[in-house]
């Protein structure tokens, strides 16, 4: 796949360098957007920019750019002159242009809404105003609204002549004179009715819509639940303002999934879903703050073992076993409290199920800490030739592994209860409180046995 | 929410109680299926059985069940009888029947199968074959595919007579004399063509398709890239057998999200998706193999420090920062590996930037352990009143945590070129990797400083 871009890219290449630009239009004119995006990476700057030029027309330029990434983005717009962009800015999907706007500084923004028509740049505005994260910033205003009294036939036509600009048509929503949201019905349904039926005699009324100023989360899992291909967004005087079409919820599913996962590690995000193209001192500061609450939770670990610093100067071997204490005790801590938080995310874990799988997890820590136990144990003695030794490890993992399970099956749960985000219990959170229980539990166990059974 | 579901159950039950079928039937009959799956936890399957029996209306109960757990599902329909739950299966989409059928012990489902009409049966025995994650596993083959030389009115009208039966209507597939896929084309540009013109000349040719046995996350992949509503399925010889619709695909987005993360901390799938609906003895097995793979490294751990008892034992205060040391190059580790694996696997890390990225997760190392290193020395040195001992933890800490996050970067991106899932370079591989790794800088460098510069 690789190589075949890079040849592919070349050759493109190769057709500029000897003007060849009518070829060159006519390959890309006919490639998918995201099959464009893809040779992108092998195009150098000045290039790219030469091709824009060669195609001329705005409605594919605005297609091929939406599938690339801001800078690159802002950098074509910026070397197409402010007439051009605004152009293109225009055959743009209300909300894709909504992103590349946001990328851009207040006064860059404004220039090119200045040079567009009234209308449109006012669809523009009234989305740029909404905060990251809401329903209403991913929303595009390019629906189909229809109003109650129409009938089926004369729906169908409407459709036809809003079809060139509405993104979604398979959806048609229909509104009464205040433009507030009464009823939807499906463009299959559509073709199905008689030409003559009112639209409100076969309109659903019960329309599943989200506000505004809710979550994109709430929009994801609702159109994900109730399989749609768009849902409606309303403000709180029922008005429709826009839809959210399914494609987009895949991005925001992607994106969340993506930070419960750096959560996880204890990495908060800064600039959200885009860590990785982050420089190192973003990076740094993102993940700091968990890594001290690990570095001061495990001062405690070690007050811990200077407590026992007696025993373990006269049995130096129980010192041996302190990384398979700690390791095994982080990572079952981890699996449970990772599976448990996963499970909340997808709502496959129901709260009445809480204890049950409470005590499932009680279970396999102790079927982990037996296995696992005996092994160690057994390790043990023939290692360092010390049944005491021996049974300390075992006995003390064994307890490990039950306590890690439990606690880390328990503690998500609870930051749920209080409303935190339960992400922030997995990482370097648990790892670090099932530490010092362990250790705590090793060491005691280990100083009890020594102390009253060694000769 | 939980509470008016409750109450909402509450009334259905005393309904029930009452005997107002009728009232049951009607409010039952209004609610969508993912409204009447959220309150089902709260009714007991005898009810929930009656409540089935009541609707009578085979299509209004295949769209509920759809929605409900395998096991709710088998329960349902055994309670039903034979005759009833084939008429319910022949309801369902296809590929929601498979999945129903692939519940059943095959007897069970050779019987329900028998008793459907021939040519659903063998529509749905066609899905059945396929195994577990193929595309051809989650396709159904409710869709409209039309011959080439009709004209687009008439294409319309054939729409209208297959859109009860077709799951998506919106694309309309073209194939040839021997089915084989030869264009495609949006419901959109269908009612927007003039009704004479010939549909093999407004169809778009360059279709994107998958074939039947690739993987399920191929398609996912192509429908979320390309933005479609749906994928049409073929086998090697082109001819269409089915397609796969974008609600589907967000179903398998989360399916493999969730294997992702369970293998980030080192924990198989065995059931896959239902780790958490599985019992103590299968999470056991799902776990055990990467928790022993992690105790024998950390016996290696333990050689380390065995290698290093005379001096531990001279200067036990070094075993005290022994967690600290562990924790902090286990979880940067864990944080280098899980970005890197995300990264690759929403694509947005390119392989050109492979080299990059490391260099930046090595300066991040360096950052955070000049941080934590001094921090953790000066703390050494107060706590212990020892230069020596603040100086070799300090510097180890910050040697440690580059190394952490070098090797938690490089890990996945050399399992990805060897074609290993990259998910499992993290988690618990990658704390025990790093953990032999400081505990060998950690005390090394202790044992040179203090035998060289004490006393």
């Amino acid at each position: 796949m690789e190589e075949r871009r890079k040849e592919f890219a070349k050759n493109i290449l190769r057709m500029l360098n000897e003007k060849k630009n009518e070829e060159v239009k006519e390959i890309i004119s006919n490639l998918h957007p995201i099959d464009f995006a893809e040779i992108v990476d092998f195009i150098p700057l000045g290039q790219l920019i030469e091709i824009f030029k060669i195609l001329k027309d705005d409605e594919k330029i605005a297609e091929l750019l939406t599938e690339l990434g801001s800078d690159l983005q802002t950098d074509v717009m910026d070397a197409l002159g402010k007439e051009k962009a605004s152009d293109i800015l225009e055959e743009m999907d209300t909300d894709e242009a909504v992103d590349v706007l946001s990328e851009m500084t207040p006064q860059e923004s404004r220039e090119l809404l200045d040079l567009m028509p009234k209308e449109e740049a006012a669809g523009i505005e009234e989305l740029l105003k909404y905060e990251e994260n809401t329903a209403g910033s991913i929303m595009n205003n390019e629906f189909v609204a229809i109003p109650e009294d129409l009938i089926a036939g004369d729906a169908i036509n409407k459709i036809r002549e809003l079809s060139p600009e509405a993104e979604m048509i398979y959806y048609v929503y229909i509104v009464d004179k205040k433009e507030r949201l009464i009823g939807v019905l499906s463009l299959r349904d559509l073709i199905l009715a008689k030409p003559s039926v009112k639209i409100s005699e076969i309109m659903e009324e019960d329309v599943v819509s989200v506000f505004d100023d809710d979550d994109q989360e709430e929009a994801a899992r609702k159109i994900s639940d109730y399989d749609f291909l768009a849902l409606p967004v309303i403000n709180k005087k029922m008005v429709l303002l826009g839809i959210i079409t399914v494609d987009d919820i895949i991005d925001v599913l992607e994106e969340e999934v993506t930070e419960d996962i750096h959560k996880m590690v204890g990495s908060s995000e800064i600039y959200e879903d885009k860590l990785i193209k982050a420089n190192s001192f973003t990076r740094m500061k993102s993940r700091l703050p968990w890594l001290f609450v690990c570095m001061f939770g495990e001062i405690i670990s070690g007050t811990v073992i200077k407590y026992h610093s007696d025993i373990l100067q006269s049995v130096v071997a129980l010192a041996f076993f302190i990384p398979i204490i700690m390791a095994m005790g982080g990572n079952v801590g981890a699996q449970s409290s990772t599976i448990t938080v996963r499970a909340l995310a997808t709502g496959q874990l129901k709260l009445d199920e809480l204890w049950r799988n409470i005590w499932t997890e009680a279970k396999v820590g102790l079927l982990i800490g037996c296995i696992s136990g005996i092994t160690i144990g057994v390790v043990a003695l023939l290692w360092q030739n010390s049944y005491l030794l021996g049974l300390a490890i075992g006995l003390s993992l064994c307890v490990t592994m039950i306590t890690a399970a439990t606690v880390g099956t328990l503690l998500p749960l609870i930051f749920t209860k209080i409303n935190i985000d339960p992400a922030i219990a997995t990482g370097p959170f648990i790892t670090t409180t099932v530490d010092v229980g362990s250790l705590l539990i090793y060491f005691s166990l280990g100083s009890f046995l020594f102390s009253y059974f060694s000769g």
